[in-house]
């Protein structure tokens, strides 16, 4: 029997994982990790008004999901001071850039990102075929300018930025970015993924601008509102982009839970407003954790603080891997030379003074490894 | 400013929705309807664990689900014989089929299926630009020697198949499924979409053969389990075909609470049990009330019954419109002969019997617009 054929695309495609979960690695190691600090979840939990409407959902389960996420869309809109017709809810910002690929860069399509930005984007942009350019960062942070030359150069269909940026924690103002959506070349859609807005300063995120033909903006309640396991995250763009999802999205694809999560999370203001100020407490104990081992904590507009730890990856994935095998769940950036840091994710006391007891004994077997 | 362009293929693409859901119709009508007995979702609900499961999980949905799915992928492999490297978790069925076809059916590709089968199917071989064709119903049944047929004579890269059906909610035996896997034509994959098998009599499910290297066979906790808007469905098939999967799918995107949900759900065979009988005494009260009424009610193997109008698609369109308007949420096949028909999803006593008053109503309404 001739085997089905994938088709000749999906033939060069290695099946892969952008990120292996911690679930997998606690079963490699055969014990759980004591904190869970390296997928900037939020360990601080969602909204408890957002449990209560979860479980309460749990009951209704057996019907569909709102194809239309009407009600969480329309809350969003009003939130925003926009058009419900501007926003697209999808299953998390992950569920969003796969179609967003899809309907903008297709087979050799140029793509513009920077090398060692988010990993998962690649992996869509690889998956339909398009052409991954890089640009470098510079001092830890994305660069517009870089990013916008490349772009011209290769006739990129898509830009990828994040603002803040994950993995280095860092971020421009919104001078910077509207300067770089002004100066975006003729065709190119600027995908400005803004998971971590909810904890940076004022004046981080350009005004939203729902006209605004060539942005669209990815938001999550992954982070700040801690619902990541419930994959609810959202585009904010023009009509004309938000209604191209409807040509490919899976229309019934939103967990009903999640929905109604989502929308009491949104309305629980003093929820989010408890977390920017436990995630603010927590960087700076990590900052002084960092600082106290000898290390350099880089500023941190996110949920996470990125530490350098001063030499090179070969030395900060051996600490990674002391502290792994400490039981502390933390991930690093992957390319050089961010690569020379570790990252680490805010999170309640307990959790992150277990980091603080694990990290001077991974440095000590990092240099014992490496001298 | 020159706006972004949509790929070739999704400048072709209708921004559409394969289905208008209840709440959209309820949003335009502006009341909600008494029955919701149109999406062949469980009014009965899930299993009792697998709401308190789900509950439990909502206040760790700050913690992204297991990207593997490892514990429901296990226990499945258990409950079905089979090694857990067969089974791929998704987000409903229709998470599993957009990137199924994208894994085989590129651009131009041929792909069979029947003419009013599951429009979610050919909605994403359109969206990924393969080329569908269809052979009729016979019977109210899918027709295995025609779809054979059809396969071979255009080289089809797959073939979708429903087994029990729908909308007809027919079936074939498992000798007859059985029969037509032997009889594939060379390269191509049969997508045999199971979803109510848990409703069907014994003997309609071929035997799992893991290793076969030509069939993928789609599960649901959508239907018998009740958990359609937790968005979890399963794919059985060879390693190869599933691990294909790994090359383009959404690592992160299945709800945390949904994985949980799921795991406590296929456990209850006890509740899975009462569900398979209030659906048999639900589907005997529903061909009561069709037959009172005047109309043909087919068998069913499933947990709707589909209802024989007895004219032709403008007057079972008005049946339905009818119904819809006294607040009765039903479908109906698209296609004709098919779409003589209305199809209604078995539930729980009072929205029958709300079904049951609005019926002879909505046939009278029929009567007079069409005489």
């Amino acid at each position: 029997m001739t085997k089905p054929a994938l088709t000749a695309l999906a033939q060069t495609l290695p099946a892969s994982v952008p990120f292996v979960g911690p679930e997998a690695q606690e079963r490699q190691m055969g014990h759980p990790f004591k904190a869970r600090l390296g997928a900037n979840e939020s360990a601080f939990g969602p909204s408890p008004k957002a449990i209560a409407a979860m479980q309460k959902a749990a009951a209704e389960v057996w019907m569909y999901g709102d194809a239309e996420s009407h009600d969480l869309r329309h809350a969003l809109a009003t939130h925003h001071g926009i058009a419900a017709e501007n926003i697209m809810v999808g299953e998390g910002i992950d569920g969003l850039l796969g179609p967003l690929v899809r309907l903008y860069a297709g087979p050799g399509d140029a793509v513009v990102t920077s090398a060692g930005a988010y990993p998962t984007f690649n992996y869509h942009v690889a998956g339909f075929g398009g052409a991954l350019h890089t640009v470098p960062f510079k001092e830890n942070c994305e660069d517009p300018d870089a990013l916008l030359a490349k772009a011209a150069t290769v006739g990129a269909k898509l830009i990828y930025i994040s603002n803040p940026d994950n993995p280095m924690g860092s971020w421009h103002n919104a001078e910077v970015m509207q300067e770089m959506i002004d100066r975006l070349p003729p065709g190119c859609l600027l995908v400005l993924d803004e998971a971590y807005i909810d904890l940076a300063p004022d004046g981080t995120a350009p005004p939203i601008d729902p006209d605004a033909p060539n942005v669209i903006r990815m938001r999550t309640f992954s982070k700040a509102h801690g619902m990541a396991g419930a994959r609810v995250g959202y585009a904010i763009g023009s009509r004309d982009v938000i209604s191209g999802f409807n040509k490919v999205r899976n229309h019934f694809g939103m967990c009903r839970i999640s929905q109604q999560g989502a929308l009491a999370a949104l309305q629980d203001t003093e929820w989010l407003a408890h977390i920017q100020n436990e995630v603010a407490k927590a960087r700076q104990k990590i900052k002084e954790i960092a600082r106290q081992n000898g290390l350099t904590p880089l500023p941190s507009a996110t949920n996470f603080v990125t530490i350098d730890c001063g030499r090179d990856g070969d030395f900060a994935r051996a600490v990674l891997a002391a502290l792994v095998g400490e039981g502390i769940f933390v991930r690093m950036p992957f390319v050089a030379p961010q690569d020379r840091c570790i990252r680490v994710s805010c999170g309640p006391d307990p959790q992150i003074e277990a980091f603080a007891q694990a990290l001077p004994r991974a440095l000590a077997q990092a240099h014992e490894k490496l001298g």
